[in-house]
């Protein structure tokens, strides 16, 4: 399992209809085929200067580029990602087995 | 819920005793009380400096605060955080609900 997570401020005003707008357009992500638990989040720690999140499942790196390559998402980039957030920042997980350590 | 995430990077050697013994403590701290999803993880990504996350959830800002509060989780911040992880950025996010947008 890979978790993808990407935390962004948008240049919209805080609660315009533009914010609503894009973080509908980024729930269609979910529909590309391969992702699991989706998720669009708001980020409320003062500690940085994110407003929002995604994160979403994919069962293993293949899945992954296959979402990456697809054209939803590559559209979705070019249209709206790229336009309308401000700075973001990618954060991908994956479990983390201490017994596999030496 | 609120989910709590913190992403760093260590001081200590990729795959060193170190490293094995800061994470096998930081995973002590899913005995607090309040700690919910405890999850240690793996920071895949190379489009941010960080190698480590830990997430976990709490069911709301007062049992987070409860959290930050308890003295396992100060002493673990003093003790091992402080000294050892050389970068950190903190995330917390709660469900967005376009629905309450306007």
């Amino acid at each position: 399992m890979i978790r993808h997570t990407v935390v962004f401020r948008l240049k919209h005003p805080a609660a315009s209809a533009a914010e609503l707008n894009f973080l509908k357009a980024a729930s269609d992500l979910a529909r590309i085929p391969g992702v699991e638990r989706f998720e669009c989040l708001r980020q409320v720690s003062a500690k940085n200067p994110f407003t929002f999140g995604l994160s979403m499942e994919f069962a293993d790196a293949a899945v992954y580029q296959q979402y990456s390559d697809h054209p939803d998402h590559v559209g979705f980039v070019q249209e709206r990602w790229l336009p309308e957030v401000a700075e973001f920042m990618e954060i991908d997980y994956i479990a983390h087995e201490p017994a596999a350590a030496p």
